[in-house]
């Protein structure tokens, strides 16, 4: 495979080249986007306003934020609309990194690290310990018993002898909720002490739209009595739009306007804006989408558990972290020359080649990978089954 | 007039809240954008790669790269695409607030100020002397004799006897060529001794497209020779996507590996992207716009310039700086009043009020602005013909 290969999922051309096709003829398990979408009403919406690409977006992106105002009952200065929640975390980072130094729970997404590099911050890691070369069978066993491993060790941390109350008050905390890679989700009751015990607390919440309900996990409701929060949300993964970036923050007014200063005033483009209001008040959109991912989500859990040799982990969000006995990349190989692409967990530092990552697609396309998976997991010439210890 | 007056051009959710239309209804002259844009190529383009929307964007942009690396005859390595020219601007300023202080020629677009400042810049302005209070007739015959004015200042600033060589070569140096809003142009000629004054030189030709031949001008062919130089492109203006957000920056790749590292992996979007590579290919367009210049520019010049009271500056690009005996605020509101939208330049401080921007448009509506200017500027109940000397 190329040197180049990719720090995120979702990157086609890279798996396009690798494969010899089309981009758009691979199956993209990699990326955790939803397959139901785009919405007709949002492609409609793009559609209808293609003639306002000619003028400069509003600044202020008005409509997005005045839908989002109402959707979580949060006054509009409080929110910033981003292009892509990855352009907020590089400012959330910015804020960041002024402060003493920044606590961040890993294995954490690749770009958590750029983003706090980019800024001189000094990162202090807390490593969620997932087992790398266990057999399936332990990993199984502790998966069945640690569905709160992520609250868990932040409880640990908090409760350590060595926890520096002092330091943690000119400290930030960086944490993403329902957790990437490990799809471990902590409530919101779990959440509300760190905030007292942080200078800043950064929470990326890219996945919770996939929640039917979210109350008792997200922190938005929170935001108003907490100056020091910042919560980050994704449009683009629930209504399938990555291509166009669509992200908001929410958090104090005056951090906000800060931002604004740092970043130039037309960073969200006219059609990722209407898409976002579009996709907002498309109800039957995301009821279908719930009632998508209710039937396929167990479905494709139990079928790769059901698989020798894998261990999906329980997971709050659309994806699964998946525990291989064997090395992942030949099986990320043989899977992507039959135009499957799967998220190896390379980037993940804490968890090396034991681990891919997939999202729940259809019904339809999880059987596809599932029958791949036992083709490839069947083929002695892969030495796949059997634990290789290396 | 809302205190929330508008920091830049084309901001026409504000203008349409001051006349009470639709923003589309808003003829807008404020923004300097190819009115016979966007090219039927690129709609057609954004239309085809619409199913794109929901995967994400190549990090590398790299059929984009390819064309402009060909149009440049410049490595693709050498060129970074972004999410408008004003993202890169964010970060070539971020690379030059690490230097001593920054020379910055004034006035000046209003976000090189924004982008400095946000990195903590030592800002030294150099300021155009532009004439503020003067009755048109000294401004037109200061105009005549001063068609390079903008070189001059520089030249007179290297020759200074207060000019300092050693504490140059510590410096950055910020300008745009051609000159936003004056639309003076220095030749490369006389730009390229500055590259051996400074540190670190960004010019941005946000406006250089314009120009039916810009060899003579753009320093983007001296690139490789000068791992100093930072040259801005936008694409937004000349095929009138704006609203799309697209530009890219040339400089040496380590340093756009570095602006990189600063910023998230997806900054430009899919339909961004293919819009660009769409125009990029479109001959007939851009001759057709360079036809249409040819014409329409010195009609708006001529028409301007008779008219009581205006002086337009001479130009290299597709706009005029017209210096107006009154304050324009008076003018700007009486025209909004009819939908046509004029540029003041308020947000460029030493500039004040007697001077605004005009894009040039098409040659029908270039007719309808000279029109309704000459009702107003004669109109004795708004006073704007005299001059009114505060």
């Amino acid at each position: 495979m190329s040197i180049f290969r990719p720090q995120h999922g979702g990157n086609l051309s890279w798996a396009a080249a690798q494969a010899g096709c089309l981009p758009t003829e691979i199956l993209d398990f990699s990326a955790s986007i939803n397959p139901l979408g785009p919405p007709q009403s949002v492609l409609k919406a793009i559609r209808q306003h293609l003639d306002e690409i000619s003028s400069y977006p509003d600044p202020a992106s008005t409509i997005l934020r005045q839908a989002l105002s109402q959707l979580h009952q949060v006054p509009m200065d409080w929110i910033l609309v981003g292009n892509g929640a990855a352009e907020l975390l590089t400012w959330a980072c910015r804020s960041l990194s002024e402060l003493k130094q920044v606590h961040l729970v890993t294995p954490a997404f690749s770009d958590y690290g750029r983003a706090l590099r980019a800024f001189g911050a000094k990162i202090l890691t807390h490593n969620l310990n997932l087992p790398i070369d266990l057999p399936s069978r332990s990993v199984a066993l502790w998966a069945d018993l640690s569905e709160d491993f992520l609250l868990r060790s932040l409880a640990a941390f908090l409760s350590d002898p060595s926890f520096d109350a002092q330091e943690a008050s000119a400290s930030g905390l960086l944490l993403n909720n329902p957790h990437n890679p490990t799809g471990q989700i902590a409530t919101k009751a779990d959440l509300l002490p760190l905030l007292d015990c942080f200078s800043q607390v950064v929470v990326d919440e890219a996945f919770m739209e996939f929640l039917p309900q979210e109350d008792a996990y997200s922190l938005v409701g929170e935001i108003e009595a907490h100056p020091n929060l910042v919560v980050l949300r994704s449009l683009t993964k629930f209504y399938s739009i990555p291509g166009l970036r669509l992200g908001y923050a929410i958090a104090h007014p005056d951090r906000l306007a800060q931002w604004q200063q740092w970043r130039d005033p037309w960073s969200v483009n006219v059609l990722a804006m209407q898409a976002g209001v579009a996709g907002l008040q498309d109800i039957a959109f995301q009821g279908a989408t719930y009632d998508w991912l209710a039937a396929a989500k167990p479905q494709l859990q139990a079928g790769l558990a059901a698989l020798s040799g894998l261990t999906p982990l329980p997971s709050a969000a659309n994806f699964f972290l998946v525990h291989c006995d064997a090395s992942v990349l030949a099986l990320q190989k043989a899977l992507l020359q039959q135009r499957l692409l799967i998220r190896d967990c390379m980037s993940f530092a804490e968890l090396g080649d034991r681990y891919f990552r997939v999202a729940v697609r259809t019904e339809a396309e999880n059987v596809r990978l599932l029958q791949a998976l036992a083709d490839k997991l069947s083929d002695p010439l892969l030495s796949l089954s059997r634990p290789n210890l290396t």
